[in-house]
């Protein structure tokens, strides 16, 4: 029995080949545990390289683990964080960020699942009201859960506004690969040259088994945040295994190959699909993510070929995404098997 | 440069062959994440085969994400949780029971970090009053966090008493698969069929990669867990990974040998020092573990050679730890290197 | 320097004087602390007297304590409250709801701040997806935050929909008196009768010193509530002085008399400022609050004499809240203030 | 029926007749809500009369509610707090102190229930160790919960210590006004003078009706705690209630005279009993409270007539506390009633 390929989610693909091999690479002998041994120290350097010499990195096991470790370094119980009303930290926690920080998340509605800094100042009152939580951290998604993407600019807005109010800016970054590529940029004028505070970096939907880092700005953002990523249950005692995978991404831009090829896929997706005029593409195809209407018939024989789930049940939006793994095949064949379901 | 073979922690060591080799044929195509796939069915299906039908299983990513799973599914925060003082939950989570449960842990002092019906009962009272955080839970940690080993009989009276008090039993099993091999009986005798309702069930210390099991005696105990397992931050979306490395754990008794052989090079090892006589071993060396005290002057010239850990740095106690991967040669140039430095 | 009467709050008021001759009449001797004693027996037999004899009745100290008591007994973490985004839990109660229950509280928006069995709709989904945090708890507030009253009807409807979903209902009663009387039924009839399954039972903003009853449909809802609110720091050791307020509130009508003063004077402000074109009422007038857009200059010249809150500066809404002390000369004086500004 | 006086506790008593006063007092048309009144303001200028210029003084309902507002506001969930394993925070409050702070606590064994720089430092380890919870506040009780005070000297090398390592110290005062008589000294002498960063200064056990205070050294310590009162439950609205007993308490040596008088009523019982050869006073005397081993057949009727409670139920030993209302009559009936007994 084979696994087929489908458009779910980019964390249903497997390990990239190198990965896995890097893997395999660091299986020798015995190191330290918990992050005190070399690897990790290698892992931790290539993080240096790419986003500056005083960033800290945590390595973790996953998104959620990450986004509440971010969160708890930079709050208190009585803030409030603001994100928006489509984010993974808002709507696929299941109330982590709630329950671990113990924080408000204040929810900005916008239909690209965009902040700006016009649509987050309705939460932006009440500094010093005790009766409120305290708005401390703005939490933006980095391609968006709707695959959209910001731009520098966008970004920087929106770091000087939080700073101006004595707040942070966390990036949700589950697939900031797919970002970088379609801006164009680094990981680091995307970040922190941009001004954000702190960065949580996804792996495992670009290729890695599992982990996620956390990265900080700087020391001084990071000061407590070993002991909340123990105490939140994401530190890993065999780390040479995150850190033989991260490591391995940053190396000869593995990154950006797997990131490259989604996107290049959801373009060819979307420029298919733009042509039957029965689909009707909702969000800009950006990085590696197609949302479309489509004529409810299709749904259920599509996804009994190629699984996907739906965005929007009640108009019949779906999320198509592609994966480092994608083939222009599995694309031709879905397109394929769309039109034939159509006539 | 290579890896050195220690005594620090079964942790330090690698990732058995054979679960490399397990993974690596799972990675192929997509398949649905959080577990809605066939690997995690068929390595359940394993589970239930070793432990019986009726239990249900959920697989996290560590040790301290298993217990505070555990608890959080059968207490609510106005519970305490009686443990050793010794136990990993009291001492190396950093508070994530407490924080994450909200409950308060009652602490027992045993030399051995064994609980019986008679150190437990320190605790048992306030039942009904208000002021007290209400006892519902007891926490034995098999192996025990200094290697001695609970009797079946001394589990079953700890759940007969337990549950007399509409309180539940938990094992922290880190060391599980030590313990079996050492009572040379199933896991199923040592746990649902002594009465324990859940098992944190270690698969990292016994050559996996990452990954523990969940493991519940029914279905009811087990109701709400899966939303705990994500509130908690532990639920991963390439589940496949874990799940073919618990497969491959429980096939053809990969986890015997693995705990056998770690057992046997403690008993070895501890064997060729017992003739020592500047050496006193501390604790009965039941699983893979050795404690002892030594002379101090040994202790940094062997570290350099072999990493260890102090266990209590005030006596001069060590903690010797065997893994899967130990051989004789390790353990005879380990004794070798104490012998010279004592001449 | 005597303190002048205003519309900020109804908590702006002093103890009605009933209240606090009941308070001393209780000022005798030694009576067991925390509850266990014969004056908050007789309180608690008063409720019973008032919703039956089934309702299970705890006293706390203030609002957020009877709300955040309230929803943990009927939650757990992973658990979601709906409420209207104008509601005190959602805004006035710095995230003590989030932090205390762990829960993920999910906004409605309506300008009149009552929740319908409509716009409740939009979050009853991701039933067992355990990504979602899970709705366990519709939470409405009668009075709402905007004096606005859901009749029994509403009530009614609401309970049986969340019911049908394996919900449960609570209201935060913090102004209810004001509601039996503006609807002119029993708490009774208003609340468990109704399908509530716990109600927050305001004294405060009705003429009490200290205290708000947290009342339960049946005891089963309220199994473990007492260790609840002893961990919430909700728990008062000279109960007395809580019991003889609300043993009083609740004899000859006193809670009758005091929130048909303060509807009566709402209604006497609404009537004549609803004779001034520059001001606009903006929610109807149903109990105790009159809210209205009234022009800019008025605003710091009124506060000077009668203070006040504003509610949306934005547009320069304010609240003029009665009470049960607010005299007709209070009303009188302040429209005629009105009318003089506006000249 | 009227109310026997016994010797269960402090705050079974009433309420001291010039603390109502004071309440009657204030009772006059509106003043600003949650603490913004002049009543407020006067009662914080009392106690920086009597602390000294620098405290921060807020307002809470019950000495749970003082004590963890005060460990929200110095530490982070990953701490330690160190404390008697006898203490109120640790064996009274139903875990509330792990449930809101997040915390651990380490308990200290002592007969007395009296915290040392010796018997600290089984727990001042593990300082930057992630696996392990970061001790930063040490709690002892004054008056302890077993009657024993602290000397001035005691303070200042148990302040020295903690503050030599990085930590605060934390003194839980509900009965700091016997302390102070015992020790003749002034609040400000044991408190802040020794080096102490926050106390939850008593009022409830000294003849209020409900309030404590929570006070800071200075403001920095207490830079966000008017945000965790609130998300704590503990903020009151009609604060001029508790702000008018405070100011009564501090006015004239009121507390002194309440104090004085519940101490020196234990020193007459302690005396009177200390002539018994069937008791045994198992603890020093030093404020109103006396400990004792009595014969089993005595306290059924005793407690019939006196109530009052067990200490240790396995070795009969009693807790008798007296108020500031303990008339030297009871005391005598008292001790009447034990000889009668004994005959």
């Amino acid at each position: 029995m084979s696994n087929i390929r489908g458009f779910a989610s980019d964390n249903n693909s497997g390990v990239h080949p190198d990965i896995l091999k890097a893997i395999s690479e660091v299986n020798e002998g015995h190191v330290v545990g918990y992050g005190d041994d070399r690897y990790t120290a290698e892992a931790i350097e290539k993080f240096r390289e790419v986003f500056g010499p005083d960033v800290e990195v945590l390595f973790v096991y996953n998104g959620t683990g990450a986004n509440v470790t971010s969160i708890q370094a930079l709050t208190r119980p009585f803030n409030a964080v603001i994100c928006s009303d489509l984010s993974h930290i808002y709507v696929d926690e299941c109330g982590a960020p709630e329950k671990l920080a113990g924080c408000k998340l204040l929810p900005v509605h916008a239909s690209d699942a965009k902040l700006t800094v016009e649509n987050i100042k309705q939460h932006i009152h009440g500094f010093g009201f005790e009766h409120h939580s305290q708005p401390k951290m703005v939490s933006i998604t980095q391609v968006t859960e709707v695959g959209t993407v910001y731009t520098i600019d966008e970004i920087k807005a929106i770091a000087d506004f939080v700073h101006s109010h004595g707040m942070y800016l966390h990036v949700d970054g589950a697939r900031i690969s797919n970002a970088a590529v379609a801006l164009g940029c680094s990981f680091k004028e995307m970040t922190f040259d941009a001004g954000v505070d702190v960065l949580s970096f996804g792996g495992t939907k670009n290729g890695l088994m599992f982990g996620e880092a956390v990265v900080f700005a700087n020391e001084k953002l990071a000061e407590n945040v070993k002991y909340i990523r123990k105490q939140t249950t994401q530190l890993h005692s065999k780390m040479r295994y995150i850190a033989a995978q991260f490591k391995a991404l940053l190396t000869d831009d593995l990154w950006k190959k797997n990131a490259s090829h989604a996107n290049k896929m959801a373009q060819i997706l979307a420029e298919k699909v733009s042509g039957i005029p029965e689909i009707e593409i909702t969000q800009k195809v950006e990085a590696n993510g197609v949302f479309c209407i489509v004529p409810e018939k299709l749904i259920k024989p599509l996804q009994d070929e190629y699984f996907f789930y739906f965005w929007d049940e009640f108009r019949n939006e779906v999320r198509w995404m592609t994966s480092f793994d994608t083939t222009e095949e599995d694309v031709n064949g879905f397109v394929e098997l769309i039109k034939k379901l159509l006539k």
